[in-house]
């Protein structure tokens, strides 16, 4: 299933120079995907002899490429100096001959769902024209289904990396928090935030997987290939779209002879009473907090406002959090049972951009899209969006695991990647 | 070296009657050592074939024993219905055979490293009478040393399994905190709380280790045989007759041959700067919140205003603490290059019972028999104290070493009590 990017050095520049010329035409489509386009010198003299050699890559601007300032999506850092190092997972891309196209848009320190951003302006969806992109990863995966980009590596604290595939009909990878080394990576909450990629296919994300993880990794816990779709957890606020495009895909699995039942699973009520919002909020001021307190005027507005709840929390109560989330893990661990929580990745189709000019309208939706990822951030555990289209409705399907399940996860989703592609046969009869 | 547990039925039966006949005669020596005595019936029918069968053990009042109250050396949790369950680490000893004596005296919570507790009496040192016996585990280190038990379980969060030992002569063990299951430990602090034995030689204490380890728990970090003592660190406000007793121990080390290096340690210098306070003030108060608020009139008021300084904390600067001791943790590792860190456990003598009525010498005191031995407990670290003696005088000998070097400590730490027990010789000359 996996691309072939073992290019020639000279495929490579030209598929290269063909991006960095698209990008340049500054279309409505083309226009804040990235933040900055790195210098041709990023291809390398001589590619390696790698599955991923010669493959563009974009990368969100939350990671550190040598030579380039990482911003994160804020002011504040514009003119920080410019890199020395590469990030831990860059620099394992650099080794296997991965060529960098540019840093990415993002929610400014990827502190929201929905992926504006109004300093470097928000990338237009790629699917569905004058909708918004999702986030945080925002740029990211539009680079990828624009095809300016194999792949995309980014991060995901509440669903950055899966929202933002849902809505433009590519795959995201959540790993396992562990796996990945965060070294050169600018922190939203150190809790949750995990490293992955986005790509066109659960391959290229399991290819990218095992190259950006630390040497030693396994994750190596074994999924039984058996479905709980939750009962008493996110189906709320579902648009009927959605909902039937769901069902489909419910359907067509169960055809194949997949096992899918729906449960109500404790942990899920458990962790409605968890102040979840203090993890990005408290951690986020806990490292931006001069800039937060010097330079507020310089914050897009929204994530203020969202940072400066960290207020509201006190060393107590953010502490039980922390205590509560760890004795919840095993707990879901415990129902989850190796089976594969299936849940709609977003309960809703992107909405207009026009729709986010207002405020209760953006934090209502950016609740809403985050709702169903956030699940694996909190459980500790991995997840995975495939694109799945429904009569002309592109919905995303989400798989999640318990930690240090990824091996089988993505051995698993691209069994149904297969399968949610297949035509529906009739049914046969038991006799034929 | 280590004592041969594997006692028959009744020899361990005797043990046992005799140790309970000892501490009912209620003398000054054995009073308050034990907060309650467990029953004959824990006393198993047929003792398994393992290295620890027979051996009489104490338990810290602060990990559940099935059938009888925790209190954590609390009034407020004293009338709590008994645990149902023993905690992990209990299990597994009883699995092993041991013989339960009972819980054992400590300071309320574990919140003090001088080892007092005014609701239950404060066990007398078992060396220096009339002297505090250090803490926390107070009556955990007495009951060793007075011969109750071989070997007692206690925590240690910043000290409190090496103070007692080191004021009572015997060997103390602060495992990696991963190495064993907290699972029926009523927490201090949940960053620094490790759990781990007191017993009368380094053998014991590797033996008991492996038996509470989690199983698969390797702990393979090989340490190098070569000692760094702190320049920076650790020698403030020494007492003359310890640091003699140290030098003496340090020029034992040196004559047999041991590479002892002086260093400064910048990792230790800006652990100075941490407010390491801020650990057990705010994650006691997260989990005996609600006590704490209802019944503040029920605590020792030297915990209780202890606890309440976690009110001081922000949930950012709390934050900001994790945050920095995760960054320290790896420089701190680098310096020490899988050298052993070695410093005196405790920088003075027990001091007498009548100086502790003094508060302000109680908080001077505190901190300065927690201060050298927080070190293991910040970094992450297993560390060990040996019993010293020197012309009578008695000092602990601490060895602290990176995380996961829990084995290959115990090994080396078994020489060094060889080394340290040896008679100094005059020295040979070459051609002797």
């Amino acid at each position: 299933m996996t691309e072939d990017f073992s290019w020639s050095r000279d495929t490579a520049a030209k598929r290269l120079a063909d991006t960095r010329q698209r990008v340049a035409e500054d279309t409505a489509e083309t226009r804040h995907v990235f933040t900055q386009l790195f210098c041709d010198d990023l291809l390398p003299e001589a590619l390696p002899d790698t599955p991923l050699s010669g493959a563009l890559v974009s990368i969100k601007d939350l990671l550190d490429v040598e030579g380039y300032t990482t911003r994160a999506g804020t002011v504040f850092m514009a003119n920080n100096p410019a890199a020395e190092r590469d990030a831990e997972v860059v620099s394992r891309l650099r080794a296997q001959g991965c060529v960098f196209v540019g840093h990415t848009n993002m929610t400014e320190l990827a502190y929201s769902g929905l992926g504006l951003n109004p300093h470097y302006g928000t990338p237009e969806n790629a699917r569905f024209p004058g909708c918004i992109p999702g986030g945080s990863t925002s740029g990211g995966a539009v680079s990828v289904a624009l095809g300016f980009a194999d792949f995309t590596i980014g991060t995901d604290t509440g669903g950055s990396l899966r929202i933002p595939a849902a809505f433009n009909g590519i795959t995201g990878f959540k790993p396992s928090q562990s796996t990945a080394s965060h070294r050169g990576c600018y922190p939203l909450s150190r809790s949750l935030d995990s490293i992955g990629p986005m790509a066109r296919d659960v391959a290229t994300c399991r290819t990218v997987w095992q190259a950006i993880s630390e040497p030693g990794v396994v994750a190596s816990r074994q999924v039984r290939p058996e479905f709980v779709i939750p009962e008493n957890f996110g189906t709320d606020d579902m648009d009927p779209v959605v909902a039937s495009a769901f069902d489909t895909a419910i359907a067509k699995l169960q055809e194949q002879g997949y096992s899918i039942s729906t449960e109500r699973l404790s942990a899920l009520d458990r962790m409605k009473d968890l102040a979840v919002w203090q993890f990005s909020a408290v951690e986020s001021r806990a490292v931006y907090n001069e800039a937060f307190t010097l330079r507020k005027d310089e914050f897009d507005p929204r994530v203020a406002s969202r940072m400066a709840r960290a207020d509201e929390a006190t060393a107590i109560s953010y502490r039980q959090l922390l205590d509560a989330r760890a004795a919840l893990i095993p707990a879901f661990e415990a129902e989850l049972d190796n089976r594969i929580l299936l849940m709609p990745t977003v309960p809703i189709l992107p909405p207009k951009m026009s729709v986010m000019e207002d405020d209760e309208a953006y934090s209502r939706l950016n609740l809403l899209v985050l709702r169903n990822p956030t699940v694996a951030n909190v459980m500790n555990g991995c997840s995975l969006s495939l694109p799945f289209s429904d009569d002309g409705n592109l919905i995303g399907v989400m798989l999640t695991a318990a930690n240090q399940s990824d091996l089988s996860l993505l051995d698993f989703a691209a069994r149904i990647e297969t399968a949610l592609a297949e035509l529906a046969l009739p049914r046969r009869s038991p006799s034929a």
